[in-house]
């Protein structure tokens, strides 16, 4: 690989409408170490080929470092052959289904803030997302085995699951920036509490273990200080009001905004740091935060609706067309995204500690061995290596362990298509506190909603 | 000990005023393989002095083929010192504390149907047993390090747990006859279906795996029949009405009855035979089953009242008595107990298999080790085996994992005196559906209706 | 199963020239509990119809209780449809294959007394067995997944785990009689030491634990004797001498027999028993008792000849010849084996346990997970359950981990055909002390004679 | 601790007599990031008083920017008191001790090129190590329970695995130098076949798992170049010449050189880089390399003498007094040793990957628990960190499995003084291939040798 990092070739599996897709280009455009070209692939064509005209244009802007061919091609067969880096960031389904998702179970008084990742919205859109990832598993095992496959789709850790059981060889991987707002976050109250300016996220040196949404940072530290005894300081000085950055009620109006008010209770209640956005940590629990609307504005977090995400969605298609167009002229600057920093450091530019999401071979050890967890690892020439994390605390892995088994359950769910399984593991949600018979008719409602996604006995 | 098997000791601590002390004398006197000496310790003398009148009672009658001493004894070192059993069967506190565990819980509408096992009460009776289970494992490893030691006490798991942890090198099993119970539910179903009348509760062949009081039965066959599929039909004609042996409607009047319909609930979600009493099963779910008194008698079993116990305790004293005073005659039959079979088998007498609680070595492995689990074991000369289970169903595993990780830190909790440990179990049992201030509260109030008992920042 | 016990299927892989389908036809005839068909399937066609004709005599005799029709197929396939029961008894290769094994390896000063299990020569054959019972497995995931197979064929663990490996859903299981050996041994003892006669093999209760072959007693008893001391009085009052019940001397003519001296060295070395005959013992070991002739004979064992098992194999084939025309008359006696006992158990007409190899699902829990190994279980209707053994001692433990780990490497690199792999494991057999540049021409020389039944760079 | 890294406090426990003091003592000098004080104790304190003198005039030098007050003391206790980091090493008994580990072995025919580590001598001198660390751990706890420890003591696992069990909260690591020279090894290689000069130790960036002395390197890369295609190109090329840096023939006259053979070898059996000189790895393989001295001198390295150890102890107190005394000036200069950076990163002020000796938690997946092993671990403020390496490969495994389990059985043996234990381990090192008779013989003179410092059934 040493000679060729100006000759790579990135396949880039859906993205044909999403924000994504233009952060990475950008990236690329902005570093000159690499180089090469990017196959596109959408079901959606036109989507693709508008992101080839971006991607085009970007990298032909003077401020353009890096040099990449963008082509939109027509099979995931043609995008993967040959290619050193796969990136998948797909939707599963429509919008009409993650409407069922999400809005399905308030007929049964079940709440969900974002419904992509667990809870009954999470399960379902895993069971229409597996058929979907064993497609891509195979496709990676016959066109591209050697590649490193880079995940931003949710569900995260039951997508990446997918693939290694397709494809036991595959060498993929997951990044979400969850984690990044939490030690944005820490970086705040070093300001906050100590009057710091200097903090950087990437200072903030953080351990962390657990699943993807619902990671915990066990340890951090800022140059030499224990940043938990000022975290506690934190946590109590802004549990009532709530903590945000850009000045009060923001989490009203913004979909994506909270107060840290669910982070700062679960740091009250078991002592360390929960790091994902509140709406995510909520849908883990049992339905403390979620139990009804009023509880969840108390909470200081929002619902968010399917209508925003379709809205949102056509905005987004809507600018596609003016960047493509030349309408709106396109621009590059720092995503604050890691891809391309992974990438040169699997290509031996670098080495590089960052937040990953793997199979557990046993570097948590303490949640079942197969489950994909998120630990820090070190990115280096061809190879991602664990931190060893000794177990999650007590507490938080009696929060955590539910959702570690059911991924192993809704994933052979998902393959062999069985009701039964799948049943048992919505059972198993912690957010599913119906009886058994009403539990049994939101489930049949929500599989027939997504039906034409699923397999077997799924199917109904 | 081959040589001595009429020259035996046993310690009995506690016992002095339960039935348990009764049907164990009674399973002595009938069997005439072995003999010796009982030692009776109780912290209530006299209670000690009457069982020591009714155990010899028992012995001179003529139907008496077993020959033992009873003798009540003033210290705990007394009763241990040379003896080659051990029986734990004490109360942790009195009803006064037991009222707490049960009723306070109830003014935040938490519900518990027994309060002693798991749940806030079961978990404030865990933090005041430790301590007694302490002094008692120190004098077992300074009196008695070799004498096999026979808990009957509840919380079963929490008692053995404490054991364990002070004396590593103790032969600590425990035995409970709520499995016992479920196989002779079994027995009725071959009764109701198939019109078999010789199906003996022992002939139930089984594979059990579990916490006690939380057991499950993973296979089960009698002559050669499976009897999952029978008992998927059993469950699912029974399921609305429920199924009570002893004629409709006990569960209303009996404390104890239940018409078994969580067991086929739990059996429809899950596909496995939960082996204990409704009233302890649904204390370790979610409050599918227990949210509120309406849904409990939806489900037909009761909420045991203190006040029962109280009466009952009244009724057992008085009737000890008149068994000692000799107003009423002490009689011999067999208790359905297996205590004296299981020690005959350990002094080489026998072989033979059974269900028992012991610290997890591996035998259930997917449950960490140290948990004390139930399963069968095979009892033969001086050793104990357990079978090995691969591993709890995974739906059944998501209902039980909590627990066991529950009884790590309420044992810590107890020893050390941590409130924080305990607080933190205490958010985590799954009937603890409180807010994160009301849970405080509760928690605090609890603890200081046993403050007594306890040690270190739970005295608070 | 349960109706159908007078109408099973087995179906017998190989045996057309072994003692042990006799066996197995004369216990099968003595036992009226079961009966059905017997399908006889060999690549040595004319064996098999010799075992029709003297299975069907069996059958006949007046003193039969069990009816069975017997029957030589043509293909694997049509002995496998329906069947009940599958036994595998094959001879992998011939005995020029196995001349090599055994006799090769003398010429770089490496002796074995078998041949078949460890060593050298055990991982050669077992490269050459893996394709066989690759074949197999998927026959029987194909035409018979749900029946039980019993596997008698050595090396037996390296068998079992290719058949689990192709089929993880077989249900397979490994008997073998040496661990029964040891148990009269320990009956002998009592004769010996205690002037008992009256104990039985079956009444010697033991726990093992181990690989077949090297299998070890970790406790023992008789009627509530610990067997330990006496065992340790035993092995020292004959370490020098030896100890054989039919006399001094047989070890010297007798290619079978022993003096027990290796299972007393091993004794006084870690004071457990080892629980196998000392030819097959001391291959697992370095090369304390294998160093050169002058040394076995030192321990009083014999190194069996291939030419010996030709002669051998030619007395049973006329033997054959003359049960089959009638010359020599049929006759039926219990054979000691325990087949039959663990099928009725398997059927659900009894409970028993008894020694048996399975894939290690945590039944040893310091034994990687995978391996195959021999322990005690409980065989009931339609389960094998396995006694769980907290660990073997940690000095045996250093014995048998360099076979656990090879046993691994040996099956993957036979399914690979990986001659890297291979080579790798045959370094690590502790008999192999031979420097890099010997042992890999040993290695191939032997590789080349058995050729014909290799995979892949196995052919070289 | 952020505040007081100008004012830390060191205890240097030993290293009156070794260049490992002043080593540390010129790092030290060398860094103006740290400062305060130095406690000295050594058994021999005038050892202890000349460095004390040693170290002030280092701080006294114009170049020297890390100002430290260094200070021999009477007691342990003191030493340890308020300290901030702990540095342990010592030289367990004397050389007269270690005549006997290295040499009595040769007349049985058992050669040691070292006998420190593992090996009949490195054994002896475990046992005699175990009550020393005994007394350190237990001194730790009660008087600097939060300092870091760092142990160059060898034998180094079983010394930091005796203070894990004496004190399971302490904060002790291990570091050794062994790892550095492969990886110079491989700057070298680098040289020899690619002509590049620029590769520095530090940039060769490895991923390694294993026991100190034993350690693998199992990925290694530099600049992105993967090393193990050089690596076999470079074991071809000099397996028969052998490989020095300094030019041929060192390995003849000097204790410490070698030619590398014995890492060309075992890679081209296994595959993976040995991590450590060729005479620490002779050691732990069967005696493949050792087997008599014409065996070593044709794998060309050397059996150090112990009488070569006893003058080079001379010249080092000779040139202790002359550089206390001022006869010979004082100097700094860069040791290569990474003790003080590992300091510096534990007290926040910078992040650092090295390789390290810790118990094993999981880090090492196919180790068992609690075995003292090496690999790389992230060091930062207030934390180590190690790698997860997912397991070490089959073969090597193999080679590694004996010894991980006897570091259990020696720690074992020396803690509680049991002769049976640890016999048992004896008879499990790879080296010792004599008889049973022969071993006892052995192994009981050389415990006679080093009565003095064991306990309980070792002393005979």
């Amino acid at each position: 690989m040493h000679d060729r990092k100006h000759d790579l070739k990135i396949a880039y599996i859906g993205g044909g409408s999403r924000g994504w897709a233009w952060a990475l280009m950008s990236d690329l455009a902005l570093d000159g170490a690499l180089g090469g070209e990017v196959a596109l692939y959408d079901i959606d064509k036109d989507a693709a080929c508008a992101n080839e005209i971006i991607g085009n244009k970007m990298t032909a802007l003077p401020d353009a470092a890096g040099k990449w061919k963008y082509k939109a091609v027509d099979t995931l067969a043609e995008a993967l052959r040959g290619a050193d880096f796969i990136i998948i960031s797909i939707l599963p389904g429509t919008f009409e289904e993650m409407r069922s998702d999400v809005h399905e179970p308030e007929k049964y008084g079940i709440y969900q803030s974002v419904g992509d990742t667990v809870g009954p919205g999470g399960l379902i859109r895993s069971l229409r997302s597996i058929p979907m990832f064993q497609v891509i598993g195979e496709a990676v095992g016959e066109h591209a085995p050697d590649a490193w496959v880079i995940n931003y789709t949710n569900p995260m850790a039951i997508c990446l699951r997918t693939l290694y059981t397709v494809f036991p060889g595959i060498k993929a991987f997951g990044c979400c920036h969850e984690v990044f707002g939490t030690q944005e976050l820490l970086a705040d109250m070093l300001h906050d509490l100590l009057d710091v300016d200097s903090a950087e996220r990437r200072d903030i040196s953080i351990n962390v273990a657990g699943l993807n949404h619902f990671t915990w940072i066990t340890r951090a530290s800022w140059k030499g200080i224990d940043l938990f005894p000022l975290y506690r300081q934190f946590a109590n000085k802004y549990f009532e009001t709530g903590y945000e950055k850009g000045g009060k009620g923001n989490w009203i109006n913004n979909s994506f905004a909270s107060a840290n008010r669910v982070k700062f209770d679960l740091f009250r209640r078991y002592g360390f740091i929960a790091a994902a956005g509140d709406r995510h940590l909520a849908e883990f629990c049992p339905p403390w935060y979620l139990r009804n609307p009023a509880t969840v504005r108390s909470w200081m977090f929002g619902l968010t609706t399917v209508d925003w995400r379709v809205d949102d969605l056509h905005r987004r298609l809507e600018r596609s067309k003016k960047l493509a167009s030349g309408e709106e002229p396109v621009k590059v600057e720092q995503s604050g995204e890691e891809g391309v920093l992974l990438m040169k450091a699997l290509l031996g530019l670098d080495n590089i500690v960052s937040n990953v999401n793997l199979p557990n071979r046993g570097q948590v050890s303490n949640i079942p061995v197969g489950t994909v967890v998120e630990t820090n690892a070190l990115f280096a020439c061809s190879r991602i290596t664990p931190m060893f994390e000794a177990g999650l605390p007590d507490g938080v892995l009696e929060l955590v362990m539910p959702h570690a088994l059911n991924q192993r359950m809704i994933v052979k769910a998902g393959m062999e298509g069985s009701y039964d399984l799948a049943f048992n593991a919505f059972l198993n949600e912690p957010l599913v506190t119906t009886g058994l018979a009403d539990s049994e008719k939101l489930f049949k409602t929500m599989l027939l909603n997504t039906r034409n996604y699923l397999k077997g006995s799924l199917r109904l």
